[in-house]
């Protein structure tokens, strides 16, 4: 049963876990272990043990490596001779990485963690994968605690939400990002775009996204795309309208022809 | 003041603008005008006037142009020795393709329509242009009994408004569209992606979506990316996440500049 958990790591995603563990009555936080010499100011408020040194963890349950995909590596051959659980939370990275641990496992939150982000933790959905049966039940105990959305998911599947989610997520936020500077350099008001953002996305709840694609590359409506295309040259944003308008362009050709 | 409307074209906005104007009192369609012999199917439920010859009219104090931004110009050549307001509903075409009608103005609903769309129509942003004072009241009058949100505008914001709405709207839908194939050609659960479509808008309200990027262009990491890529051969997805990635990486940096 894991009650006793080492974080390593002091990111935006430790942050989170650091506060949906804590909020739960028998679960407990030994210890964060960071690359900083003191613990960073965001996690002060949590009041718990800081080491910047990984080679001398505490005794617990459950590892959870919440660092940058290419140092995972690194830190799980730090913590394989241990006996509880080590675990990574990265979308892309292979069970296997972690295969010379004794009991390992991957605890994947599909969700984006931005460091004030205001999460509802029990709807996030938490795609899971374990090294045995053990671990399995464990993961299962442990994150019911957490979440009502779980799944165990192969890496491969993983993989493909995590790429999904990096389209979805990712993507339309940078679009967002383009558009936010294109209306705040012409000092127009960003506000009249929310009911269309709202609607964006309740529209795909019942719809189909091919169904609900409207607008000029759906239509193939050269001028129009080419006046926004001269427009968007100063906000080196041309490319990138081209590249999803083309696109748009190919997938109802894609569709056209079934 | 206006009462008595006519509306030109059988789209989505028309159908959306026969269902607005049907639901207010002493508001009336006089007829709609199409393309088609008869009246296209989804509009039969009003059991309106229907005509396919433009050049026979009735008398209206206001004529709704709805057709495609490439055949606004002719429709107004018809309807340019009437008396009625003739206004045009397009986010990107200029005001003066209607100079040469008596009285004429642009009647813009910045929101996306679907056939199937279940919208609050009082919560839709209207960008309105008038020709003369007395249009501009006339709107003012008339789009105040559909919506809480009006705002007059010149054509050129307008066209901004409009770039704007495409980016967030039509390629935030095709980014959930290539995502959908993704994951129903690989036997996965779109459900899971819920929560996290719902959080990235959720996000845009408490912070700038400039802060609230995450993900691997953001980070810049190059290996996670490639590998997307390579996956994403095989859908016909590269070019979409190459540009998109590019223009996070460069908003990144430009903004490292500041």
């Amino acid at each position: 049963m894991i009650k006793e958990i080492s974080i390593v790591g002091t990111g935006n995603l430790a942050y989170h876990f650091v506060q949906m563990i804590s909020s739960i009555d028998g679960l407990n936080i030994n210890e964060i272990i960071g690359r900083h010499e003191k613990i960073p100011k965001a996690f002060r408020k949590f009041e718990l043990n800081y080491s910047s040194n990984i080679s001398n963890t505490l005794k617990s349950d459950l590892y959870l490596i919440l660092v940058p995909d290419d140092h995972i590596e690194d830190i799980c051959c730090e913590l394989k001779n241990l006996n509880g659980i080590v675990s990574h939370c990265s979308g892309s990275i292979d069970i296997e990485v972690l295969k010379e641990c004794n009991n390992y496992g991957v605890i994947y939150p599909l969700q984006t963690f931005s460091m004030k982000s205001k999460l509802d933790y029990s709807k996030i959905p938490f795609l899971l994968e374990a090294s045995n049966k053990d671990v399995k039940n464990q993961f299962n105990e442990f994150i019911s605690k957490i979440s009502k959305n779980i799944s165990f998911e192969k890496s491969q599947s993983r993989f493909i939400y995590h790429i999904t989610a990096v389209i979805i997520n990712n993507f339309t936020n940078h679009l967002i990002v383009k558009s936010q500077q294109i209306i705040k350099s012409n000092n127009l008001n960003f506000e009249f775009l929310y009911p269309l953002i709202k609607e964006t996305i309740k529209k795909t709840e019942y719809m189909s996204a091919f169904e609900a694609q409207t607008g000029p590359a759906k239509r193939n409506d050269k001028i129009v795309m080419e006046k926004h295309i001269d427009f968007l040259k100063k906000y080196d944003a041309e490319k990138l309208y081209r590249a999803i308008s083309d696109s748009i362009i190919n997938t109802n050709f894609i569709n056209d022809e079934l």
